[in-house]
């Protein structure tokens, strides 16, 4: 590497982490945000053409930007390990294409939408909050994976005992989930209770048996991530207690008490002799 | 028992606790469960004769694998008091049974669907899961209690006055306790209520009183859930912590303190005759 | 008082706290409620006439009862001073009053179904249970009211701007403060939003800031009783550990190490004379 | 300033920290708000007359009460400077415009209701009680940014494939926003997606992607404000705890070893020379 290269780098590494390039990206952002907000009224032909320029322009400045991170990477291979990184170069590379297709248009309109979830790569605070609800995730999946199979159970009933009285809501097993779903956020659900009682008058055992079900599952799921929280929080704040204010542990007490009696034991040795 | 029979039992409960064979279970589990989800929806007829030819082929691997878990066992006697493995030798044995009558043919497709259930029995985390499911309830016995006395009583009232207004919501007793669940999740409890406001003004009292009530005492079963799962929790870690660190108890401490004085009194006893 | 009287008091009260006397009573007040269910459905003359000898079997019992009760209080004026037993009384007292008018049939049908009540003033975990829920609302006193200043100007803002347009749901303060509580809800609440916001584009402002300021004071209320409860909770947990474990705390290890101190100071003034 | 306004603001300070006057303006609050409420009722013209006068009389009191708090401030520039202040003064003076256009008495009207906000500023509790909710919304700054990137997004997806099914659904992007919340709120949100999925069959995925991504943010909003509550509540009472209970801090205990030891050491030395 020629040491132009070098000096470009680190001009670009230091660009990079500017506060105020930050602000400028997120500001860029924010005004692509509001782009896709206003493209969704009818605008006159003059502000149509305005939105299509500025589009273009954020298109452009979200290349430069993405270059000069990339630029600005001292180890061009460690740049596409981040995800996040990945996720911006297609968001950028995908908008470039021109797209002529009524077909493909939508995903370019698609594609701008997720512009704004690149807040989310810029900002550390909301990049932190994502991973630690993506990390509360995997915890849960024994209870999600029991509540599936409630679910699952209670669809293949549901479409035995139910298809033949509502197509519409119980026709097939993936139907019958929606429902079920349907069902657990409390929407309408004696209107589905009540079709299928007036054929079986007990299937309310059915409905009642199943929302206590998920209603405890669901509240479980809850309670184990609050545990969760909790106790990684007291573990934390044990730590930056103990580590703040100098705190002595028992054990280190038991050790100088220990001291002291070895001391005291030493002394009275001592003085055995002397008597 | 001749040696032949323990050699082969000892094979058995190997292949019993093998994992490879283990997750062979559950992945005919899952077939069996996606057999289940396929035969709602209407299928061409060789798709139909498919599901039959694999339907009976679950059954039987379903009969082996009982068949060689019993055959594990050393202990015969115990293999059925366990509860989960009754439950897996009753479903393989019904879903053996014939079945032509269309009335058990139902029964037949219900013991299908809760072979999905085996799942449980076969996972031991989510074995554990249940049980502290279950663990959970016998500590809401009094709130419970309390919450079906409020529901009662409210449900008997509801039937005196408001039986005459509409017959569908508060006929009988158990009608009411329905139309009382069905408020207490706030799905379309108004039109209810507005109902019997026509007749009576104030009833809207009743209703905004039991909605009060049940919220309460609910919250209340919640939050002792809630206190309960964060109590075993510290305990549990506490006793972990203590463990883990070697820590003394303040108890121990004063042990090491009180021998520390044995040995500074006898210090002075044995100074005494000396002087 | 006469020896006979003091006889008979002492045998009442064995009696009043006798465990089988307790179990009847119970299942009495469960046969009770089990009768005012069973009157709710149009029953054939002959079961009529049984309910009707049963519920005064029921009563007479009842009287019996309390007046044991009664008869076992050494402090005939303590009896009174119970709340519970003022209840017991009252309700025994009413349903004795033969009544032969409609309107006043109403009432003696209320009494019966109050008599489930009775359950709470006998299982002394439920007594428990709802003096610990009474205890907790005082606390809350504050958020309460401030959720009722909250609902209040909302329903005086909701009168003077929406009464125009739907009188049934906006008419007067009273009607409205029943509606918000229906939005609070979140029954139907769009219905109600979409009509008005046909006249005031913007009147969703209102119904959004309620939603949120009203979830927001009702959740803080939530957190208020956890922390409380957890509070107690822990502090009743801290006493029982204390005592169990006869762990001193941190403060008297400090004066068994002064007093080994004093000891040891008085050891030292000892020899310095003689040295 | 002359000794007599001295002794005026003096003699007003003291008025306005009596508990008397406290009750008093307390009171005619009350009276305001039942004014308010009782103006949404049709009134006989003389009830109307008297609620009139009632209305003047207590924004007389108000003027006269603000002008007592303003005298008995010693220092005139720190009154401005409370917000609370501020505000009753606002509307005490926009009460004394007499107005008598239309428009403008709707206003009048208006800030009559907000007068019962004075109850916030008169109670101690409930402003502390507003201050530590108003304290907990920074906290949670990036968690609800974080929940409007996500509803931002659904709303763009949402307008753009939805605007031709339903116009006054997801018309643009404002009105997308507010189906959103209501589909949050899980109001009727089955009907809104059983629309669209008429045309989109997997617009399912939509709905049901929103619903778990809002619930999973709003939970971890409620988890943040508990956690940070009980923390605090934590913090306090263990600061409370120690000073309470005059219990040592282990750091102080160690130190009180260490002085022991000191003692010793010097016990021991003295001995040596004499040894």
């Amino acid at each position: 590497m020629s040491p132009t290269t070098d000096v470009l780098q680190a001009r670009f590494e230091r660009l990079r982490s500017n506060k105020l390039f930050e602000l400028l990206v997120i500001s860029i952002i924010l005004m692509s945000a509001l782009l896709i907000g206003a493209k969704t009224y009818s605008l006159p032909p003059l502000a149509n053409q305005l939105v299509l320029i500025l589009d273009w322009g954020i298109t452009l400045f979200f290349l430069v930007e993405i270059s000069i991170r990339f630029m600005g990477e001292s180890d061009k291979k460690r740049f596409f390990r981040s995800g996040w990184n990945v996720f911006d170069t297609l968001i950028v590379v995908v908008s470039l294409i021109p797209i002529e297709d009524s077909e493909l248009a939508l995903i370019g309109r698609l594609v701008r939408i997720f512009r704004v979830l690149r807040m989310v790569s810029i900002i550390p605070e909301l990049r932190t909050l994502l991973n630690s609800l993506l990390a509360a995730l995997p915890q849960l999946g024994y209870v999600m994976l029991m509540m599936f199979i409630i679910f699952y159970i209670y669809a293949a009933v549901g479409t035995t005992f139910f298809a033949d009285i509502n197509d519409t809501l119980w026709g097939d097993i993936s139907i019958s989930l929606l429902t079920l779903f349907r069902i657990m956020t409390f929407e309408d659900w004696t209107d589905v209770m009540y079709e299928t009682m007036a054929v079986y008058p007990l299937s309310w055992v059915f409905y009642l048996s199943f929302i206590f079900l998920s209603a405890f599952a669901f509240l479980n799921m809850i309670i184990g991530i609050v545990v969760n929280v909790l106790e990684e929080e007291q573990q934390r704040q044990a730590r930056a207690d103990a580590l703040a204010a100098g705190e002595p542990t028992l054990a280190e007490l038991r050790d100088e008490i220990r001291g002291l009696q070895q001391l005291l034991q030493q002394q009275v040795d001592q003085q055995r002799p002397a008597a």
